[in-house]
């Protein structure tokens, strides 16, 4: 490991894996917090309960499609969620600097608001900090989740099975690339938002519908597609085949990225679930999820196979790369 | 209320009330959050929940007695505990400053680890966001705590009486002194430490032994224990009279808060919990908690009255002075 803390140690890739394994479970590890889900299951006497924590330092705190206050709700909401839980109370901690204006933070609160009302989530516990001027960026928020999995219900990585397929509930990279847009000052292209969306009602419909078939999801944010992908694949020791043809991309995020040197397959997602499923059932979860409002590209993008943890992408040129986590050139504060 | 966040919007204060209700409570409000409880209790059909979140920001990140790491652990397992509840399961978010030593980062998860162990409680997940060298001060971390509150157990203001003592389990202004000796650049005065410690296994013990004698508690950090004392009078709206020659005060704190021109009773604790129990009850209590290993200070300091919500302090000359709500010079960052 390094001496110090670099900013990479922070973007979901090789560094922070590092990091986790290296520091945090070297002291603080226990079976729940071993796994590196999105949220943690705990089965007591009061039943299957799910808890999840996030920190959101995201910068710019507005851009198009949000706001940081909306992404606190949703980035939590959503990792609840893709563990099969239902979402019950969040807890939001605010470490404020000195000197931000009062009406910015109202209006993040009011979508904070707005946000946790159509995921349909309480806050019911606060804390604020405030720091001097210099010692943090305009806001920082931390949100918690609570959320209670249903009797019977187990999505698991042992679940996971040769011949599944991997689904997307839509296009890819648009948070990230909309960040890193506002960063470089690209903003006046106002077609590009991101993604930022609670996904807990429609990950609810979708398992109360196919039941079983579902067997495992992820929701692709820092560190994109690929990278979650790996992390599946490792954990599940099967390999993962993706089809470069079928990745959803908006046409705008494609050149973008391009102008940019990102690849969509290395941008944070917001509003997005990885699945692995039944390959009989897929197709009937690909239109399901395609009839749910503001969804239409939902698309099979790869396949589970029997193999060592690798990743595979075939290329639209017909070659296969193997993907790995987010390594090198980091992006920072993307959530 | 003014335009831009002041410092003392996070010191726990009057401008920190006036955030909590003008700005989250508008737009976020419920019956949980509204009752600026320390932790929230939520009955649901898998029992009693408590939750309670705190983002920790306190400079130095190492000061005699602990670090903001322990800090983390006792200031949410303690506002678990003082609401009557079993804390159980804690989640950690970090937010580290690029450029930090990975060696400090590990002698504060150190920390924490052995003090989760100490409380008894699991640390279950977990988040780590990076930010640019000066966007941070070192490090930042939030924890949130869920416990079980076991069935028929009832802290709430509705139960304070007038006739009711109050009782403190120690001396108080050691947390915030010693935070503040070390920004005046006085640490060489050694014998100064924080209190900072876990609490719930001697609530634990005392809730067994006296049940349904305790009304009410609370600890005393922000603000310390004046605000807090406040904070019960005008949510009971009974008064409280304090007696300020029985406020447990150790020798070094008081010299050194008169140096500084602090008050102790506006000093955070981060090792002490407030009382409201039954007068008939109040000498047996203090007795107990004098022979917690450590524990040689507890005291009663004041008495419930018929009233309008109002503080007194009876002055060790004769006089009354009425305590308000923190307010002026902010101390920021003590926890």
């Amino acid at each position: 490991m390094t001496e110090r803390i670099l900013l990479a140690h922070g973007d979901g890739g090789v560094l922070s894996h590092q990091l986790i394994t290296g520091v945090f479970h070297k002291y603080l590890g226990n079976n729940q917090l071993n796994q590196l889900n999105d949220a943690a299951i705990v089965k007591s006497e009061h039943g299957s309960l799910a808890i999840t924590t996030d920190s959101f330092v995201v910068k710019p705190v507005f851009f198009p499609g949000g706001n940081i206050g909306k992404l606190a709700v949703v980035g939590t909401v959503n990792d609840l969620a893709v563990v099969g839980a239902v979402p019950k109370y969040l807890t939001a901690g605010f470490i404020i600097e000195e000197g931000m204006l009062i009406s910015q933070l109202e209006e993040i609160v009011k979508t904070m608001a707005a946000t946790a009302h159509e995921a349909g989530v309480q806050v019911i516990a606060g804390d604020t900090k405030v720091v001097e001027r210099g010692s943090a960026d305009l806001v920082y928020i931390n949100t918690t989740g609570i959320g209670f999995v249903p009797e019977g219900r187990n999505l698991a990585y042992s679940r996971i099975e040769a011949g599944n397929v991997i689904i997307i509930n839509g296009s890819i990279g648009d948070h990230g690339l909309t960040i890193m847009s506002q960063r470089a000052g690209l903003e006046f292209i106002t077609s590009l938002k991101s993604d930022c969306a609670p996904l807990n009602m429609q990950i609810e419909v979708l398992l109360q519908e196919f039941g079983d078939d579902i067997k495992f999801m992820r929701d692709p944010t820092r560190g994109g597609v690929a990278t979650t992908i790996k992390e599946i694949a490792t954990a599940s020791g099967y390999d993962m085949l993706l089809a470069e043809d079928n990745l959803p991309i908006n046409e705008v995020v494609a050149g973008m990225a391009d102008m940019l040197g990102l690849d969509p397959l290395y941008l944070a997602n917001e509003g997005k679930f990885l699945m692995i499923a039944n390959k009989i059932a897929a197709k009937k979860i690909v239109e399901k999820i395609n009839k749910f409002p503001g969804c239409s590209k939902a698309a099979i993008i790869g396949d589970v196979k029997t193999g060592k943890g690798n990743v595979f992408l075939k290329t639209a040129f017909g070659g296969t790369k193997i993907l790995d986590l987010l390594v090198g050139e980091p992006l920072p504060r993307i959530c």
